[in-house]
């Protein structure tokens, strides 16, 4: 039998989701929500158009979730509507009370538990009272600068600090992401922006936690920094035009210390025209470690393969509010 | 409260295990069993050496496994014997009767369902009537070749194959396993210790069919090759002398097919003197993904490391027989 699954929000990331959802064979779409009125009414696969042709035609998108949860009875909601924990709560809330598992794309859900304990306390009750398991996954909070880099420490002895180091070449990807990276800004604009609370990477924090955490350190101070990349030369892309000092994207750097020392390093680079993508893992420890992935980890893909490659791992998880470090191994499954 | 620990099996594995987990925190060794007459009645403490200075000098090596479990009521049992499952599973059925986990070093646990299906089912039973989890693991299998390679497929959208490649330097490493490869033998005195099952690396195909069944491949067919590799120039390490043409050491490669397509290549090779020592992934896919560890992961630290590690995830893991892609994530804890 196919797992049930309703995909919930269906923005680029949620039809991202929504299409490799329907590409595998072992996963049932059952139905679908979304609360923007363009979308509501309309048929799934027409909305997720031609890459998706294993999807029964009569799937409507509903603006209702509650109806469609109870018409649709899913196993699993896969959920992609904001990156703001707060702004998701009651939809989260929502799905648990309707005995469903819940994989979520929010950014701020991936390792809740240090930035807001008290939300993180209330979903992981709802959840064991509905015995469900609820779980914030990505490729970035979820993986790249977190479970990846946890997993990589286990043949160690002894960890020291962990190094992480991002670098996505914003030219590779969507329009969107160029432009929320702020390719072709002015250095001023950026900043406008950045203190507007509008550019930003949400999730290094919590990364950056979950490492902490799993590491069994208790960190004295942490950091978090965000500054544009300027372009030294013009670099047109099929979105944007970067002139010579304008912004070409973003460098963040999320840090952890425990007294002076700098236990972890997380370091993203996002912007046109970035040289040798790669996701590379560095941990000092006995035995050292020293990971890279040459060319990184393609970030829109990946995102929603965790989503999907998450299903059998959440519904084997124990009830409650999990990360990736407490589910069982999440791989792709056909 | 640390989690009460014995330590079973002594060997150099054993002793490198009860090492680190004396090292821990978190970790009491309240018992110790082998059945080496030498070791039986002596000083954990003394066996261990000064390596380990947080062991309570009163634990004695007991060659009686009931009566030290019964009396020691340890949470979990670190179990380093054999190889071989057929050997340990009365020790193991043992174990968990007495209420305890088991992380073993046994390489035919560490996936044992495909190749030996009917141990694989007594176990597991055994492990639920008892209500404790008992894994299999170590570098290789339980790591490298197999959890690490399932774990970089998470961002997959689609997997077409997995190259995995792991090179190590014999050189660098204990004596016994640079005798182990075959390195200084010639190469008639190798192929009898083929024949007679004394060179060999045991869990390539356990790694094969933990990737396998994890990413929802049925094989057709799969095989296992073990060669000398010959000294091109004579190599003198602190153990052995290898002169040109004689054996340096191994290359083992286990191999898996879906009709004619080779999906899983497995390629190990483990002599003195091997160039660029290394763990490699290349996930031929959707995104791939090529993943390289510079280096290598040391095995020796390493095996003890994962198997100490492994304690939280197999102390959470539902009851029964489970291997690495069924735990919570296993990573360094202090």
């Amino acid at each position: 039998m196919p797992v049930r699954v309703v995909c919930y929000g269906l923005g680029p990331i949620g039809v991202g989701i929504a299409r490799m959802a329907a590409s595998r064979s072992n996963v049932a779409i059952v139905g679908a929500i979304d609360i923007d009125p363009q979308k509501a009414g309309q048929s799934l696969a027409v909305l997720l158009g031609s890459s998706a042709p294993a999807l029964s035609a009569d799937i409507l998108v509903s603006n209702d979730a509650a109806e469609t949860l109870a018409s649709a009875k899913p196993d699993v909601v896969l959920h992609a509507t904001s990156s703001s924990l707060a702004a998701v709560r009651d939809q989260l809330v929502q799905i648990a009370g309707a005995g469903a598992h819940v994989i979520s794309t929010c950014e701020e859900l991936s390792f809740p538990w240090t930035a807001q304990p008290q939300l993180a306390a209330d979903l992981d009750a709802a959840a064991r009272q509905h015995g469900v398991a609820l779980m914030g996954t990505g490729i970035n909070p979820g993986y790249a600068m977190d479970a990846l880099p946890l997993m990589l420490t286990a043949p160690c002895a002894a960890v020291r600090s962990v190094r992480v180091l991002r670098v996505v070449d914003a030219a590779q990807r969507r329009g969107p992401l160029q432009r929320k990276v702020g390719a072709g800004l002015t250095p001023e604009q950026f900043e406008a922006k950045v203190h507007a609370g509008s550019v930003r990477h949400v999730g290094l924090p919590e990364s950056l936690h979950m490492l902490a955490t799993g590491l069994g350190w208790q960190l004295d101070r942490s950091d978090n920094m965000i500054a544009a990349v300027l372009a030294e030369q013009p670099y047109t892309t099929e979105f944007v035009q970067v002139a010579a000092g304008q912004v070409a994207g973003v460098r963040q750097v999320a840090r952890g210390f425990i007294g002076e020392r700098e236990v972890l390093s997380l370091e993203l680079r996002m912007y046109v025209g970035a040289p040798d993508p790669q996701d590379t893992v560095d941990i000092e420890g006995d035995p050292p470690v020293h990971m890279r992935i040459t060319g990184g980890l393609h970030g829109d893909v990946a995102t929603a393969a965790i989503a999907v490659n998450a299903i059998p791992s959440v519904m084997r998880a124990a009830p409650g509010l999990a990360s990736m470090r407490d589910v069982p191994l999440v791989h792709f499954f056909r």
